[in-house]
Formats: C-alpha cells, structure tokens, sequence
C-alpha cells in the first residue's frame, strides 16, 4: 500500500548553491544534511507539509546522480513514496510485470529502506519505494 | 508559506494506457478526470496520502505537454507547492530574483489559482504554486 509521498528527491549541480536557493525558495532552513558514501551523493533535506524535498548532490564521477545530471541537467530526479510493507509491495509489483532495479530492498539515506522501479515500467518516472527501518513489522538485514 | 506538495504532475503520452498501469502501480483507483481545454491538457488524478499524482495527457498539438513529451520523453513534469497566500508567495519570489511565468495567478485543475516558477529559477524543477480556490483570503478574478 502506498501510504504517502514520502519525498521528490532533486539532482542539483552544486548542492551548496541548490541549498542556498531553495532555502530562499520554500522559505525555511533545511532541517537535516546526510552524506550516503556507498551511493556517491550528499543529501539535503526539506520539509513541506508531511513530504520532503531531497536535494542530491554527486561525489563522484560515477554516482548516478553525477551521471543524470551531466546527461539531462538538473532537474526532478525521482520521487519516493512510502509504502506500509516494501518487501510484500516488492513481490506484489514483480507479480504485475513491473521492473524492479533492486532484487532486495537496500539502505538509502534518512533511515529508509528502499527499492527503485524501473523508469521503462513506470511512463518515464523513476519510482521510489521506502520504508522506514523502524517500522516494527521490518527485516533488517 | 509553503504548506505542502500538493501534488506532482507527470506528462504521459496516452493518458489512457497510462491511468491503467498507474491504477496497478498505486494500487488504487484514481479519485478524479478533469479536462482543462485552456491549456489543451486531460487530467487524472490520484491521492496518496495528503498528496495528488496527476497524470497530464495533451489534447492538441501546441500543449506544453505534448511539446514536453515530443521533446524530453515522458515524465515528471512539476512539482505543485500548496502556498497559503499565492499573491503573498509570488510578490515575494519577484522581489527575490525569481523568475515567473505568470503576471497573475490564473485557473488550473482541481479548482486551483496557480502559478508558476520559471525551471532556470530553480535548478532545473518548474515548481508550481497553487492555492484551492475556496480559501477564504482569495482575491479570485
């Protein structure tokens, strides 16, 4: 079930500029910074209403938001939503056709678990799916 | 004020097919069609959470969605930002330096004034500021 937009994640060119102006932009400080090192890409995160802004900045030629940023520019990189159970939402999309870019859900930033469907399978939109990792019903690896 | 993302638009080439494989996707049905013939554009809305999804089929040859669609491939088209004063939230982006692409806010979908901020503006995004038009505080044309 998805229950929430949990997040719209925004690759951005220079992360220190992107913040800078969508602190003027939204008109509130950020209110959290994290570096995901496994994925080449510093976080930092917005809150409007109950959903987050996650601008994404890469670290490395090869991150994958270096990559869509040199290919398409800046712009709306993905967007999240948080589902009540991952793995069964997992199964369930697998089931229906859909292509998942993960076979099993891995850590992402901000304390989720999540698993990416393939942009081909969703009319050009790379979806997220996130769980938080303390959600009680959750197997953590 | 922004006080929530209202909803994220995403630009598809057959509104239909698209509404089928986003009914499976979301698992839900969506909860609204609208069509706003100003804009050359078909509609279809879904809730999640406090959030929409609003699929965005164009009608004629010059919408900006199928300019969109014939130019970048389907996907995320904007972002919609609920402001609590739109003509509050526009003088204020004007005298920051934002660039809008709109003097005045005019009539969307679901019953909305809205506006929008220029992709250049905003690292790549085009942001949309929207207010429902039953707001008690709105000076509706």
């Amino acid at each position: 079930m998805f229950t929430n937009l949990e997040h719209l994640g925004l690759a951005v060119q220079d992360l220190e500029e992107a913040t800078k102006l969508y602190t003027i932009l939204l008109g509130m400080e950020p209110y959290k910074r994290e570096s995901v090192a496994s994925e080449g890409v510093d976080t930092v995160f917005f809150k409007v209403g109950g959903s987050k802004i996650e601008l994404l900045g890469g670290t490395t030629p090869d991150s994958a938001i270096t990559k869509f940023v040199a290919k398409k520019g800046e712009g709306i990189h993905h967007v999240a939503f948080e589902v009540a159970d991952i793995r069964a939402t997992m199964a369930r999309l697998r089931e229906q056709g859909f292509t998942l870019l993960n076979e099993e859900p891995k850590r992402g930033a901000d304390n989720k678990l999540v698993c990416f469907v393939h942009p081909k399978s969703a009319h050009g939109v790379l979806v997220e799916l996130c769980q938080e990792m303390s959600s009680p019903d959750l197997d953590v690896e």
